[in-house]
């Protein structure tokens, strides 16, 4: 979905290590064992393993563990191009579950569609990677806001 | 939000059991620390005691866990309605993030707007409790389908 | 739905002139044949008769003029709540719609759920009277951004 | 959008005919001045010229009918898949206004993106078309539900 969209340019020239020193303190990404794999400006890339203990009452992994990595990937797209200074909050999001997360592996890959200076209109697509075939297993739009001045892990 | 809404009555006369048995599969509500504390036909409830495991970068539960047990209490909620041979599987969400989730504990209340055979149209709202004061922290709307034929656990 | 919801005091204590102003330069309103009908703080309430011009190929009222009057009963009732100088713009909503909007005329309640400085989240309910029999044809959830210093009516 | 999508093939051959007789019979898509463009299997677009009686406060296109074209769009290009006997509904739909409608006309393109049996997954983009120069307006993600056995203009 990538090459449609316009280059964007950063506010930030070191937003990747900003980004990733953000998505370090989240403990809740860690326990589901979520990894942020690639990011470019407007975009990012987080991959999950399979793991049973994510998973719901048919084995697949949970509809509410493909949420979480579709908003944090299209959420850290944003912070991609917001200034050095600015954390950002998810407003809202709306998830479409296609298929079951039946895969080794998901990537969620978030890019930015409308960057405003303070609203980020966002959207996400999900893969489920069994033997290295690609099934589209959620898409998500979203909304996200800057708090600038609000620097992340700080009260 | 409840008194509202019509009474429903369940096909199922054992509903409870049996959703208490499909959420006790579910691993990934386990690994959070989610409770299924309340049913009743039509409406569920879901607590979730703060741990910094599951936290996001400014020590407030992540968003994403909001979104799964919203997205869980409002799926089981209409799972109190379907016949005893049938799961539930959500096909999209919507949700707002109104507030950080600032509590000790997180309440989450599902229940169904519209009970149709095919589909359930449902809402969520979470709230965050700090010394008892409770403070609204999300609102979700969902479309929930049901799986006739299809019991939980099975392949 | 109203009975639920804290009330609101308004900032400007002469909301109800400037929103009904603002709904009157609204052509696409009278176009379909809505009217504002009930205004308090923090809530909004449209009316609209059936008419064959504004149906769907089945004879019911088109499912995007559902959305049409629901998005601006919501929308009012946010800028019932907002300062004298300053204008709403609907940032996204979702609708689920229910049933047919089968009615002789269709009911929008707005509300408010949360009245942020910039963002005001809200939602509506939308019913479908006909014999003075209320069917509810339609739930939205909606985030709506304020435009300070930005007047109606203003280029 | 569509290059990177599957092509469809359709159930029903003369998929166009009906489709388009379809919106023929949606007398508030007349209302509103939309034209059913172009139609391909999965996909459907609907523009709109700009007129005073479309409008909202601002002299834009009102948000509910930038709403009322993409619903259908994405409605119509679900109905290209679905078998000569059977028509859609919307089920729900979610939609994020980026831009003012500020154009001559609006061309609002659907897609499908998940074709089921019982329920299409789909989306749409609307652009506002300014002296040629094309700026997105808004984006959709919606899902539709399939009434087998039901033809459109049947009671």
């Amino acid at each position: 979905m990538r090459h449609e969209l316009p280059l964007f340019q950063p506010k930030d020239p070191d937003y990747a290590a900003r980004v990733r020193a953000s998505f370090d303190m989240q403990q809740a990404m860690q326990l589901i064992g979520a990894e942020l794999v690639e990011l470019e400006p407007g975009y990012a890339e987080i991959h999950l393993a399979h793991d049973p203990k994510i998973t719901q009452q048919h084995g697949y992994i949970h509809g509410g563990v493909v949420g979480m990595i579709a908003d944090s990937a299209a959420g850290y797209a944003a912070n991609t191009l917001t200034p050095h200074d600015t954390s950002v909050l998810t407003v809202e999001y709306k998830l479409n579950l296609l298929a079951p997360a039946d895969g080794q592996r998901l990537v969620a890959r978030g890019e930015v569609i409308k960057p405003g200076r303070t609203l980020l209109i966002t959207r996400a697509e999900v893969f489920a990677v069994r033997d290295e075939k690609w099934a589209l297993c959620a898409v998500m739009q979203q909304t996200i806001m800057a708090m600038h001045g609000k620097k992340d892990g700080t009260a």
